[in-house]
């Protein structure tokens, strides 16, 4: 096709201006991670003939480099642990955490089918789960199971393989240029570029696609944009890392916007408090401080050597006390804990992030804290692990939890990072985006990390992978289902 | 002209579709508070012929309906009371405030550029204000100046006065349907209905008015409009009273959005923790909770009988503070503290909604309080003011506080309203309307509550009418000298 024939797309929007369809599918789905790759499923499963557009080389996107914990409340592996847990008590964690901004439908659709989608997860699509069952900050009950690997990729790549037996294509290094609309305002169509490549965004093919049944955008955050987070939040330069890929950004979600998308809780973006500023990204030391240091150990400031704050509170408050003492915090471990957790913490020794010591003195004097007030700040907690209650910051004391006496001792730097976005455009139990106005957007649904309004202020761990797998297939089936 | 002419205004934002114009200025203000009045000022100062538009049948907006109070840093009065204060001072209080949400260099502005915006609305306009200076919760020092009679219309009425003195063309009932883009993607005028009447909106006919130079939207906050604040925040539903006229509504903020303005903190509403449930709208109490009891009061939860917030701190703080008591709570204080204030409350008396007592006990059982835990606070806090340092919760003591030893008593229920709307369309500093990419669209301005980002999280009491004073003037200064 002779690109001159593409009306320029800065105002392209309208129908009108699309010279030819090129090809046409009942539905499109725009992006390969876990809401993506769950919308297609569903859509073909219901009958309708499915692309996934994805801009990056592989699928995956930023789900596959998440550490693949999943929320559901209510499961038989819960009851054969003896922990009661129901969609009500998740709920209302959501909702507690995400300070009362939480869309309340959308999180009861979460968390009511929830334990039915881990299921369908683990039985329909295959995915491997470690024996364990953990308790994330302000989770009231431990409900997270982790895919073997504690990677996301684990899932993607079962999600990958399913789509594959099923016939669906999955196109890569397609990117999404603009929504088209019919003449009703209804989604009608994408304009996509074919051969994209991040290192030259202006190359390759500009193609039109024609959806007659409905348009799925789960493109992901955009924790990784610095130009769109910084107008939301001006704090979150570019000195500040990301948990991300460098390709978590906005512009999928601009052109939802564009065509009049309600933009929800943009300025909520979640920064993840068990990141290490010694390495980059995710990294290795988020395992030891989340899974171990938050659940058995303590958060020291390096100015008092003292607790601030309740190591199992949520992201939020963690991570806004770490930033409030100004300086990276230091977390605290005792080889007992790392036991008890279950966990290899290897690769962040190996990395020089987790440091061993065999006395806590040492510690202390390697990250510059006082010896004497540590000792004490130590003695303290382990009597509220003795106590089983932590009569200072009401840190749950998990069972198993014993007093931090054990060496060696583990240390860990924390700061920071940016790791998810909360906001996203406004959708309805039914993943129908809706407009400015409040009217669904015809034929245009979303799932996943695109949208806001689940999380509120504030996102639990494990919850984003719920979410994405329980919203993916609600958009994709309802997608399928349009009449064409 | 036929009305069949005019293209339905739902796909209407190309000047492709304009008929034709039926008249052109080159400044068009979109709303009459205290933003776009000081635009229309400023425009016509500048040179530009100027035209305002309000929907309304009188200007004033939401504006007219407020206290009238309005900060100012390093003001002639401040030297004179001996009170230090400094533009960085109040930039760092209003950031503090805002969570660091807040845009630099907006803020910088409305700080830097308080004490002559002030004296340019006494000396210029001819505001009369009050002989006093008040300090109002997140403020560090006394900086806010209060019109005549305690009232917004007090600052509108000197504002229309200018305006026409100046000659400047004031259209009410005539509301904005559309923006118009030129082919560059530009601003090039607006679609308007005249004969606008609220009560039948679908009433008056619709026009094309052309801006040559450019077009000034300050149209206020969104706090009444019950459908957009709940999708952003859905605990503000129609149960929540709020302190806006009806008609501050989003419709003009939804058209900007429709025009690709990047959105920012639509989220962040804020709720003025001075109201009183037993009167509609911002009423009489808030100005015995505001400057009496916040300044010299306490207030007390219905539970406990104790304080348990600094009543002096920013209003988020206070607000959700009550909130999480979960009832009304109550603000007391004495006929020192009334005396002290210089304020009369006898309006808030004879409606009921402020209580008088000869003892601390009558009011205890009056609200339910227990009479000894109440006795108990009020000690409490009557040594801290002795002791000029609050050790419970860090409340300033003014320097004029007296205990509360005096009686009468007064009592007072609190339970917040929705106030303010720190969300609206993204500007920069010279009040350009930037879009979801980061560019100004051309020749679009805003000022006021329909921006956001000034105040971030949370605004500082009497900061919004200095931010609509200071960018309503750069705003319409920089449309009147675009190249028409």
């Amino acid at each position: 096709m002779d690109k001159a024939h593409i009306p320029d797309m800065a105002t392209l929007v309208s129908e009108q201006y699309v010279p030819y369809w090129h090809e046409s599918e009942e539905v499109i789905v725009i992006g390969a991670g876990f809401a993506g790759l769950a919308a297609a499923t569903e859509a073909h499963n219901a009958g309708a003939s499915v692309t996934v557009i994805e801009k990056m080389k592989a699928p995956g996107g930023n789900s596959i480099i998440s550490d693949g914990g999943i929320a559901a409340a209510g499961t038989p592996m819960q009851q054969s642990a003896g922990i009661h847990d129901t969609p009500d008590l998740m709920y209302s964690d959501m909702l507690r955490a995400g300070l009362g901004l939480n869309h309340p439908a959308l999180v009861r659709k979460v968390a009511t089918r929830s334990t039915e989608t881990f299921l369908w997860s683990r039985d329909y699509l295959g995915v491997p789960y470690m024996d364990r069952i953990d308790q994330f900050g302000g989770h009231s009950v431990p409900r997270c199971y982790t895919a073997e690997n504690v990677s996301g990729s684990t899932i993607i790549r079962c999600q990958v393989a399913k789509l594959r037996e099923l016939g669906v294509t999955m196109r890569m290094q397609t990117t999404l240029r603009r929504f088209v609309l019919d003449s009703a305002g209804a989604v009608c169509g994408v304009a996509v570029r074919e051969g994209y490549d991040h290192k030259s965004p202006q190359s390759g093919t500009d193609r039109f696609i024609r959806a007659t049944r409905g348009v799925v955008l789960a493109t992901g955050g955009f924790g990784a944009d610095v130009h769109f987070r910084t107008a939301q939040d001006p704090r979150l330069t570019q000195e500040i890392d990301s948990t991300n890929t460098p390709f978590a950004t906005a512009e999928a979600l601009i052109e939802a916007l564009r065509i009049q998308a309600m933009p929800l809780h943009l300025s909520h973006i979640q920064l993840g408090p068990w990141a290490s500023p010694d390495e980059k990204g995710f990294g290795d030391g988020p395992r030891f401080a989340d899974y171990i240091v938050f659940q058995y150990g303590v958060v020291v400031s390096p100015t008092t050597s003292a607790r601030f704050v309740n190591e199992l509170a949520d992201r939020k408050t963690v991570a806004d006390a770490i930033l409030e003492v100004g300086r990276p915090c230091i977390g605290i471990a005792d080889s007992k804990a790392v036991e008890q957790s279950g966990w290899s913490i290897d690769r962040g020794i190996e990395k020089g992030v987790v440091k061993v010591f065999n006395h806590l003195s040492e510690l202390a004097s390697h990250y510059g804290l006082d010896d004497t007030a540590l000792a004490s700040t130590m003695e303290r907690f382990n009597g509220h692990i003795e106590g089983k209650i932590d009569t200072e910051f009401d840190k749950p004391i998990l069972t198993e939890a014993r007093p931090l006496i054990h060496p060696p001792f583990f240390g860990m730097r924390l700061w920071p990072k940016v790791h998810h976005t909360m906001g996203g455009v406004q959708i309805n139990a039914r993943g129908q985006v809706i407009d400015l106005e409040g009217y669904p957007i015809g034929r245009l649904y979303a799932a996943g990390e695109a949208t806001g309004g689940i999380h509120g202020a504030c996102r639990l761990g494990s919850c984003a992978i719920t979410e994405c797998l329980v919203f993916g297939r609600i958009a994709g089936r309802n997608a399928a289902t349009e009449r064409p």
